[in-house]
Order: C-alpha cells, then sequence, then structure tokens
C-alpha cells in the first residue's frame, strides 16, 4: 500500500482526489490538512464521503506528511515549492496540482504568478506530469508539476501533428508552428471551490462568455508543452470561455497546414500516435466529442475534421477538468511512480447521462 | 416626475429596481448609494444597463437622498432603520426591501435578525406593503415594510380562504387554521448577490436540497401576515428549498379542509377574490404553473387543486422573486404611494422561453 | 459469471444498467436489444461506453435471451409481461424496471397504465424489488418487480415510523396513517430519453414546476408499499415536481405525530432500523441532504427533523432516481438473488461536485 | 396601426414575435396560424400571455392574411415562399424568419435546403434585413429575407473591418480575406421549439459540444453577407457550439491582419461604424461581453481585442438568438418598413441576472 497525504484539501481537485484514492486499492490515505477546517471531518464538507474516508482535516504543521510515500498538493501556487525540499529530504515523492513545477523558466512563472521562485534546482528536477509525453520520466520522477486543465487537453490535441516523426515522416512541419489558435471552453469548476461572485449560479447559469483573453496563465505552459513536444518554437493564441456547466472542457483547435501536411491523413495519424494510450479516445473520423462523454472519467476524447476547400485542420477535445484535467491525471501519475498498472483505479466508465 | 434614489445598488434587488425604474415613464433616478462601489458608473457594474442608466454609484454620506420623494432601501437588515427618521423628517417616503419595518413585533424581529429595533414607533407607522391586502393604507403611507419573496407567494396563495368574508359566507373557517403547509422552492437569486460558496454554479447546479427546516426568518412573517388577513392566529410549517434556477419561487401549499371549507368552490373563490388585481391570475382548474411563465414579470400565478378522496387544498403559487417578490413589488407599492396607475412600468411581458 | 440480458437498452435506465453491469466483476453481458437502433453499436449511441462495451442492439427476436441467468427489462410498461412466461419456462430469472409486476392489483395496474395485464398468476408470484423491506423474498424469487423512482425514497423515508415492531415499541401508531404529504422533486432523467417538448432544456431549464398533483402513476404504488409495511391501510397525497436537473429527487415528507409518535426518538429510531443496511445513510440531526451527495450511486440518505412547536415529523430523503431510483436498486436485488456480496459492483462513490 | 398576420405561431421565433408585438404600440395582431394547433388559445400554449394575447391559433387557409399590412413567417424552410406570391399580390409586406430569401444563389439555396426554390424573381427582389447593412433598401422592401442568428453576430463582428470605407482609408485590406474563422456558441433555444432528443435537458444540460464542424447552412450565408459587404469574396471556417443554456450567442471571431491593419485604431473604427446604431454597443477596450448582458433585447455588445505580440484580431459579439438573431430583428426591420421610430417596442432593458 502506497501511504498517500493531502496538503490543501477543502477544494475541488482535493475532493476528486479523495474520490478516486478511496477507490484506489493500493492506497492507503495518511492525511489531509486544511489550515481553515482543521479538526472538521472530510465526511462533514463533503457527505458524498460519508462512510467512505473517515478521515478529519488535519493541520498543515502537525500532518504526518513525513512519513508518507507521496504527497499530493491541491494548494494554491506556491504552497508546495515551500514545501517541497523538507519532504523530498525526507524521501517524500510530490504531486503539485498547481503551477509551481509547471514553467521550467522561473522568469516566466514570476510574471505570471507574481511571486519568485524559491527553489530553481528542484524546478530543474521536476517532470512535466503528462504521461502521453513523458510516461519514462514520469517513472522516474521524484516532483512532479502536473499539468493544468487546459494546458492538457490543448497538448494532447496538437500532439500527433507536431511529433518529429510525424513531421520527418512528412519531409517538413506539417501546420504553421505560429498561427495556432486554441479556442476553449470550460465549466466552471475549473474556477475552484472559492466563493466569487462572478461563479454564483446566478451569474453564471444562462450564460457565456470569454476571459483572460489577451493572456492566460495557461497559455505559457501551452507554448512550453508544445515546444518541448515539437523540439521547436510554437505560438498560439489561448481563448478560455466559461460554460455553464459544473465539469468538462472542450477544446477546440484551428491549425493552417503547410503543403506536407495537407497530404497527410490525420485520422490515420492520431488513431497511431495514441494507439495503447489508455485514456485516449481517437473517434471515428466525423465525431463531435461531448464533454459528458468523459464526465467524471479520466478519458480524454479527440476527433479530427479537414473542412473541404480549406487548409485547415480543426481538432475537438474533450476532457473532464477535475479528472484527467487535475486528479484523475494525478493519480495516473502516482501509478506510473510506483509502479502500479498506469489504470489502476481510474477504471469508472463516464457519468452519462 | 417622482424623484427617486436607491440606498445599497449593487445587489440583485438593487439592479433589478434599475432595470423597472429606468423604464418607469414617471421616475427620475437621483442617486444610487454603495459604500464599496463609490465611484464606479452602474453601468460597469451591470454592462445589461449601458446606455440607459448614466449614474455613478455615490457614497451614502453625500447623496443627495433627501431631495428624493422617495428612497428605496434594497440594502442588508437594519440600515433602513438608521436613517430612516432623518429621511422621513425632510418630508421622504421610504420603501425598505429588507426586513426593519416587517415584524411588528420588536422582541421577534430582534430574535430573527440579531439586533434590536431602533425605532420602533416608525415600525408602528409602518405598513406591510403587499397591495393585495393593504392597498388603501399603502396609498397613504411614508414608510413601507416589503414583504419578502417567500411571504409574497404564500399570503396570496392563502389569502382567499383566510378571507374573513368567505369565512362568514362559510359559516366558519373554511381550513384548519393551525395545520398548513408551505413547501417553498426557490431560485439561487433569493440569496442575493454575495459571495458564497454554496451558491456556486458548482454547488448548487445539477443539485437540489431543503434548508432552514426547522426555522427560516420569512416564517413568522408570514404568519403574522396570514393572520392579519385571517383576523385570528394562523400557524404554519414553512419549508424553503433551493432550485437550480436563477429566478423564481414556487409555492406548494396543503391545507386541511373543514367540513364548511369542504363545500366550497375554490375556484371561484379565487378568481373572484382577484378579480380585477392587475399581478395575480388564477389559471384555470387543472393547471401546473410554471415559474417561467412570470419570468422578470411581475405577475403571479395561482392554481387550486382538490385532489378526489382526500379532505386537502393543494395551491400552487408562482413569483418573480426579483419582481412580485421583491423590486416590482416595490414599484408597484410606488405607483400606489404616488397616485400612478398601479401598473405604470410593469406591463412587460414575462421572457419565455 | 451471471449471464445478464438486458431488453430495451436504448434510454437512461438501459444506459445505466450498461455503466453498472460493465464494471460489476461477476457479469457477462450476453445481449441488449433495441428494436429501432437494431446493429448500432452501442457505444455509438452512448460514447462514454466507447471501449468498455462492445456489444451492438440486437434485434428482440434474434436476441439469446433464453441463455440468459437473468434478463432486466428496461422497456415501456407491458413489455415484459408479454415475455416473462417464455423466460421464466426456459429458467432465466427477470428483474422489470417497468410497472408490470409491482401494483399488487391487477384493476389497479388496468386504471393506471390503460392496459390488461397478460399474466396475473406471474404478477402474483413476483416480488417488490426493494431489499430494505423484502430482501429474504428477493433471494429466492424468479420476478421482480423493480419499486420506481419515486417510491423507492418515499417508502424508505417512511419505512421506520410505519414498522410494526416500532409500533408495538410504542403502544400505538406514530403518525397518522391517513395525512401522510409527500412533497417530491425529480430530475428530468426521471422523465426518460423520449424526445418531448417538455422536457426540452429550453422549456425545462431556469424553471420549476408541479405535474400529476390530483394523479399520478407512483401513487398507488406508494400506498401499497406502505401498506404492505405496515401491515393496515396508509393513504396519502403525492405531489411531484419537476427540477432542472439531471439526475436525483428530492422528497419532501410530512406526517402528523400522534400523542404516543411524540414521545420517540426519531433520529435513534432511523438509525437503528437502518443499521447495516449497505446504502441507506441516516444523516446526523439537523441535517439537510443534498441530491449531488448521492449523484452517480446507489446511496440513499435521510435526515429525520422535528420542528419544535409542532406535530409534525419531516422526513427529508435523497436518491439517484436512476441508480437507486432504478439501474442501482436492480444490481443490488441482482446481487441478493444470485447470492453475491449486496453491493458488488455498487461501491463506486458519488460525484460531487 | 400596422395589421401583423404571423405565419406558425408555437415555436420560438413564433413566441418571441408575440412578446415583442403584443408591447408594440403601433401594432395590431390579426392573425396567428398553426396548422397543428389550430383553435387553442395562443395563451394555453404560453401562459406567460396570458391576458394580454386574446388570440387563437387559426388555419393557415382561413386566416384573414391578405387583409394584413404585413406578415411575419416563423415557419420552416419553404413556407414563406410558397405563399409569397399571392400575398404580394394582394399589397402584404412579408419578413420571412426561415431561409427562403437569404440566399441569393438559387443552386446553393437548393445544395444547403435540399429543395427547389419556387420564387426566383421574389428572391431576387428580396432584401436582407440587416438594418445596419442594408438599412435604406429595407425601408423600401416588400419582401425581406431575415438573417439567421449566427450571421447576424458574426456579419456586426466583421463589419468595420471589410467595410470598403475603411479598407480605402488604410490603403489596402485590414484582414486576410481567406482565412477568417468564427467560432460561435449558441443557447439550445436555437434549435427550436422541436421535440429531439439531443436537445432534451438530460442530455443538453452540463454539456458542451461542437457540431457541423464541416458544413453548416449558416455558412454560406454568412459568405454571401461578408463578400456584400466587402465587395470582393470572402471566405471563413464557422464553428457552431451548443452550450447548455436557452438564450445567447457568443461569436469568438479570429482574423490575421495585414500590414495595413496592424496599423489601425480598431477600437476607435469599431466605436465610428456604429456610432448612432440604436442596437449595436461596441464595449471599452478590454471587454468580455457577457451573453446574459444582452438577454432578452434587441442588442448586440462587441469588443475588440489585439493581443500583444500577434498578428491576430480577435472580435467577441454577444447577442440574444431569438431577439436580434430572429424576432427583435424582425420587429426593427418592420418598424424601418413602415416609416416608424427604428427602436419602438424595442426598448425593454436586458433581463440580469
Amino acid at each position: 500500500m502506497i501511504k498517500v497525504g493531502i496538503v490543501g484539501g477543502t477544494g475541488y481537485t482535493g475532493v476528486e482526489l479523495l474520490r478516486l484514492l478511496a477507490q484506489h486499492p493500493q492506497v492507503k490515505l495518511m492525511a489531509i490538512t486544511s489550515r481553515k477546517e482543521t479538526g472538521m471531518p472530510v465526511a462533514e464538507m463533503y457527505p458524498s464521503l460519508r462512510g467512505r474516508v473517515d478521515l478529519a482535516f488535519t493541520d498543515p504543521a502537525s500532518a504526518p506528511l513525513a512519513e508518507c510515500d507521496l504527497v499530493f498538493f491541491a494548494t494554491p501556487h506556491g504552497v508546495a515549492m515551500a514545501q517541497a525540499p523538507e519532504l523530498l529530504a525526507a524521501g517524500v515523492k510530490i504531486i503539485d496540482l498547481a503551477a509551481d513545477f509547471r514553467l521550467k523558466d522561473t522568469a516566466e512563472f514570476e510574471r505570471w504568478y507574481k511571486m519568485p521562485h524559491s527553489c530553481p534546482h528542484i524546478l530543474a528536477e521536476a517532470v512535466y506530469g503528462l504521461p502521453e509525453v513523458n510516461r519514462d520520466a514520469i517513472r522516474k520522477a521524484r516532483v512532479i508539476g502536473l499539468p493544468g486543465c487546459y494546458p492538457t487537453s490543448v497538448q494532447l490535441g496538437w500532439l500527433p501533428v507536431l511529433d518529429p516523426k510525424a513531421v520527418a515522416a512528412a519531409g517538413g512541419d506539417l501546420v504553421e508552428r505560429t498561427t495556432l489558435i486554441a479556442d476553449c471552453k470550460s465549466g466552471v469548476s475549473g474556477a475552484g471551490r472559492k466563493a466569487e461572485v462572478h461563479t454564483l449560479l446566478a451569474e453564471a447559469s444562462d450564460n457565456f462568455k470569454a476571459y483572460g483573453v489577451t493572456g492566460h496563465r495557461h497559455a505559457p505552459e501551452i507554448a512550453q508543452g508544445l515546444g518541448a513536444i515539437a523540439g521547436k518554437p510554437v505560438s498560439l493564441q489561448f481563448t478560455p470561455h466559461l460554460v455553464p456547466m459544473i465539469r468538462g472542457i472542450h477544446a477546440t483547435l484551428y491549425a493552417r497546414l503547410t503543403p506536407a501536411g495537407a497530404r497527410v491523413d490525420f485520422q490515420k495519424l492520431y488513431e497511431e500516435r495514441f494507439a495503447g494510450e489508455p485514456f485516449v479516445d481517437v473517434m471515428p473520423a466525423g465525431s463531435t466529442p461531448e464533454t459528458r462523454s468523459v464526465r467524471a472519467s479520466n478519458m480524454v476524447r479527440i476527433a479530427v475534421h479537414r473542412p473541404a476547400g480549406s487548409d485547415l485542420l480543426i481538432v475537438l477535445v474533450v476532457e473532464d477538468n477535475l479528472v484527467k484535467g487535475a486528479s484523475g491525471q494525478g493519480v495516473q501519475v502516482m501509478n506510473l511512480m510506483f509502479g502500479l498498472p498506469e489504470d489502476m483505479g481510474l477504471t469508472q466508465l463516464p457519468v452519462l447521462p
């Protein structure tokens, strides 16, 4: 049994980790911390866990985190990097669901998150936790920066076309790497469980809007990830929108094909690239995936479109932002780090309707 | 033109007042106050008002309230009673959308609102602003305590059966006055525009729950109002529930018929009692009114049911909690107080779908 | 492995059965039929099942139902009773999710379902599939009439107070058996996956209404069930409402206490009655259960309230109408019929948020 | 008073026309037809109109349409063109809310709508009813093809950049006319009031999906409209998505700037182009308009973005698909055709929240 601790368990990624870990056959939950809710039984805040999670929130200072094999940080940005050195020294592995170990360039980190990075040496060692790209590195990692919810969907959507093998096979770039557009839509749980006016039901339901059009923290993360995949600089326009639903991200991706790209069979390319991936489903040609088809599951579904008379490649990607976009991906990464079957504890079917 | 001020305009009853008053042909908006948002143009917070409301929020201290003919208080409980004496002295009339002038018994007020009542003499003078019950008194009033959203629907629903004329005609009470049950359901805008976790879309949508089962502030207000209508004590069980929608209240009312009541034609009774009422619509026998049939309008729709083989009278009432349940009723009351046609500025049709 | 067939798998109870049975370790899905969709892969209609359910819909006539150990009917009323005799003769057990084997009185059945009952002898043998009441009989049954969604929540809510043991202990009825009120609220999936105007999102969202106020098919089923529990006639007012959400039922139950009942500790009574029940959770005193706390799970949560100064007992019950209210209960019953652990395949945690 | 008839009034554009026309001071409603609902009072189908619309649906054959000054067709495609010749001969003007008079190329019409065009000569005369583009022609028109909901938002969004005057002032095209992308999102009322499975609340809520990615009927209409504005061919990718809300369209428009375009002050260009337009609101730089800010009103709100370090122009447009996207635009056009103030009957403020 892996001994697991969770720091900061009162938010949505925290409760989703609890839901998944409580059903995982090889995990023993050791502690879940919350400064504000110290002493409150977890099941009192989340009655869905009654009878299945007996822990109470404990104070971060007194939690037995150093006795864990693995600690998840489901905290605001900045918390994981403050505690990482001590835990690593104690032999504890770390998966951070926030942004502390995502951006490799500390200047970029500081620009977007408005705080200095306190441990660049650990950042240098940290592995970006996207299994479809970094599976082997994840297996050996001590520290994981787990991808953001939007970045997971966008990177998986463009992974096959930017893959150097595919580029080599086509004799050159398949798409223009500098005019990519990711028009993304997310359910409101992506904003977390913070009391804010703009995500009240009376504000956000029966409503639709864009936000962060000219700058969102996930944009540099996506560009870094796509650049790492391609081995060359990639730039994109990332436009997030808020959808009146609880869970789900839908990424609508637009890329201009190069002449080399125009000759490629993208359906085949995607199916081959993701063959064997336990959590990526390339749908039949012509499909339009729905977010509910992955609700509460770790699956990503992708459809590829080539509109007639156009040089566009359109890729549609759906994920559950709290599962594959956060906590589920964390469990998948944990399984890799501890040598377990990659899908252990993650085989629940999506809930539809 | 009536010169109108609004104290506390950033909440839902405030913006709804603005929507209605900006379309009222006899109102000149003088000021809208907000301590927190002083200086912000109203249309910046509420883009729906762009080009139609040019005011900015002003500091309560410097707003020209004493120059108004009428001031609405769309504030937390306690604010209106603090400012009422000075405004009344300046000849300004007052409509309070909060609870300061609802409960006639100051001990009850203090019990439910956890603050002493600062001006019992004004409370004694204040008129409860339910036009269907108190129309004449409202016309002459200087201070109005506007009914709460739930109390409006419940009182209108039972008004005909408790009316002393109907009781006299039947030769006794029509229903048991001490076993009434009001099972009520409200959209989340009833909780106001406060940043709170439990009304976030991710918490409240795709969800349904009761709250305040054993005690809600509206219960004593309803009992007082029904008692005033009947001229005798009335007691009831009031159970509110939260519906995942923005606007709307649905009251499901249960009463046990007395033998005298069992002989009454309730469809006829309701139609006659509300004949001529501009904002109460008694639907045909067998109807089940929908909240959307009154969305964004000042109408209340009522249906009366007598299940076969039972001694129950079931009354269904729908209203828009922000209009007839708050701001629209305020405008209706204002029209009465200033001798205008009662429906002036309130004739917009419900928005369906 | 139990060989299972599903007749009529295109509706919501059908797809929910598939979701649950595909995750059940002791079930082999043999066939799923649909007259209209014969030949279509199940996963094409329900992409949530891609990669996990490989069956295609087969024509009812050619499906290998007689080779199954158990056949579920997720069909319109009338289908199960037509096919039951042949299947039973072949040694196949039957669980009907429709109403064919619920009402013991064929006259009542014919009155509410507008069709004659074709096999009263099988009806006489059929067991009503509510494990908390009929566990032993279910274990030995060949034919199950599975309770409706509303009836499950209402019967479980009143089970402890009507239980003859509790009545004997109190020295008489705890509540008035003829003035019960069940004010119930359901998500729209309860109406099934039929194309109808009134359950379109543009009609049913941001809306709330009652329906069937003076007569609903579940009313006689509830009265029969409560009567069977009590061993005496029970009558009630059942008022269903439509909530703008996908899943979930919330029952708000009102009962008048007798003098004997007024002395009972109901919190204790409920906790003791349901102690050991795997799928009934009696919440702490003062709780108001939310439907989302059981979303996508087989749990029922119950809270008991005794408002001060009143002779009312108020019971709040939440369930997922598609799980404990239909398909999950079907799997629970199947486990009992085949000697498996009662919660096998039903331990998924609720999905919150 | 203008005598107005409506053919096909049972759908959402029909009831929205009724809502607006019943509040219009210069309109007398003569008849509303429905083959299926002949004889049913309009207010029985739409209780929101009780007491305000006294008409019953009449059979199309017997309705006094020839006595009207104007007939709206809120019908399926093909109905208006069948009846237009006779009505025009009787001196009745026509506004078609369907597609019969939108596409000028009959081959295109037949390709997308799968029926021959029965009166090309009337089509040749018909004016495309977008006031911001064709105001003068509309004033003199006998037949109007009213724009679709998506096309209204997309054309208004790109009108200023394609305007020949702006192009001349900049010395050349401002944007690449052949790589435009319109990523659009619509509430489900856009699909009409047809009983269909995919728009049921249980299917479409808590869900998001694209549809018609490689071909939608509105794509040729938009291309035709933009081409007419520009006076040159324009081509675009149009990707519609379904949002779980009732009303509202959000268009996210992407265009690549030319070197000439890169020097333009787009905020100023948009503000100047739409100055004086009663129903187009150019928001301050940096805004992200919300669909609810125009809910139930005829307003369109537009925001223009120029992300740093990119050659993209991003335009965000919101409208209410049933008002400015259909019935409200119809009333605006009617006002122009009959010499009334353009905003008569259309000044209701948006409903927020």
